[in-house]
């Protein structure tokens, strides 16, 4: 069968769409996925995002997202966004705000005037178990001794534990290395993304983040949030901050404690493609 | 302006295709093949391969192929392949002997009744001074000491030079430390790609091969010609082989010197795009 799709990236992080709700999409299985995920074999791409019509009748729609390797995940920021930007541009919607139902729980996601998206990413959670991390007391940032250094770290889970290290600047920082070294620290028991945050003022900074299980990434999402969280909690950051990542840039806002962090950036679609399966 | 593109392999060398035959193709700058080259950012390729009309009356095509980094390369085998396949399945010639201007010279491929493409690939050159090669005389096979080490190793030339090491196993070789070392090696002053053969008959080889200035790639058709040539002339093989490389096979055929290398193998269509540019 012909299997219609859009190739799009939110900041280099890359994924093909499938519009279930137009077209009768073939059920794919996970050796299925890894084709189509292959660069040089398929289509070549970090996610596979699957839009479907919601189960509840108050949601607008669902959608399930893939990694390379077939497995389903929850959420993805970057997929978030270019989700919100397929469904307006093929007319699927006309609403601004759009209710969608995901394997991580119910999204509203906000298109604004200049075509950016933000999306709600939840509060952050910034005690010890909640990462989880090892320590005897919460604190604004703790000392992590490895190889007989001590780093100074914030750390902080959005959804997923981020450790968050300041650094004189990005463009030199030991990403590779450091970021070996911390994210299998035994103090973290579940690993641990490692964020490098250059601050340029306190409204913008630079973001480098290896990420657990990855190594350094285009641009982590989440790591932009728990490095902004991070940096208003040690007093360096305002509410509201512009993040540069290699892949592009990002701008996260978070009121304080209890409160939601809100990503906004870009979605773009890349190309229209046909493939027979 | 949109533009209709379709994305090929040749045993996962991957290229975009675009046909500048029945639609009008615009003028790509060094700067947008590699954005379109860009595997998170756009469409993703080794290679992008434009067809157009011959400037010759008796030749049916040309085409022009560019490296992702925006560079004219004159040929290349995989590449004549999925040209093959290309004007054959858009239906812009019937014909199954197809005569193409190519940057390299003129080519003829032809269209085998399995769908397969023959591609000439010339006669290979063996003479130490035309690969280039060091070397007081001719021999079948050459001493190559590096690191108080001797590699025993065939010498051909298929426009470009090619080492061939004869390995028990392609699984266990040390491909990328062996063939680092010996790519840059003093007696090839032009550097060298290093094959590792691996004979499993008369007919039939498997083939790693670690290409000068890129590594270990998935299919290098030079590569499987230079290791066909260089059994043939220590003995080791027949006219006829079947050339296993990890990203699939390769039928080779060579009728002995001052003959062409015949070179056939698959050319996989995988989807149709359109793209904005």
């Amino acid at each position: 069968m012909l299997l219609k799709f859009t190739k799009m990236h939110g900041l280099g992080n890359d994924f093909m769409v499938i519009d279930a709700i137009t077209q009768r999409a073939p059920k794919l299985r996970t050796q299925d996925i890894r084709k189509l995920a292959d660069r040089h074999f398929g289509i070549g791409f970090d996610q596979l995002l699957i839009v479907e019509p919601p189960q509840h009748a108050d949601m607008d729609f669902r959608y399930r997202i893939f990694n390379a390797d077939g497995s389903e995940v929850e959420n993805c920021g970057n997929g978030a966004r270019c989700f919100a930007r397929f469904v307006v541009d093929k007319k699927l919607t006309h609403k601004q705000q759009i209710h969608v139902e995901t394997q991580g729980g119910p999204l509203v996601l906000q298109l604004t005037s200049e075509g950016l998206v933000s999306v709600d990413m939840g509060a952050p959670r910034l005690l010890p178990s909640e990462i989880p991390f090892v320590a005897p007391a919460p604190a604004k940032e703790y000392l992590v001794e490895e190889a007989g250094k001590n780093y100074p770290l914030g750390v902080v889970s959005m959804g997923n534990p981020h450790a968050v290290l300041c650094v004189d600047s990005v463009a030199d920082a030991p990403v590779a290395q450091v970021g070996a070294l911390l994210t299998q620290h035994a103090r973290f028991p579940q690993g641990v993304n490692v964020g490098f945050m250059e601050c340029v003022s306190r409204q913008e900074i630079r973001l480098r983040v290896f990420e657990r299980g990855v190594g350094e990434t285009l641009a982590c999402g989440t790591g932009a949030c728990a490095a902004v969280v991070s940096g208003q909690v040690r007093g360096l950051l305002d509410s509201q901050v512009r993040v540069h990542l290699p892949g592009g840039s990002l701008e996260i806002q978070w009121a304080g404690e209890g409160h939601p962090v809100i990503m906004t950036g870009p979605a773009v679609r890349v190309f229209e493609g046909q493939i027979f399966l």
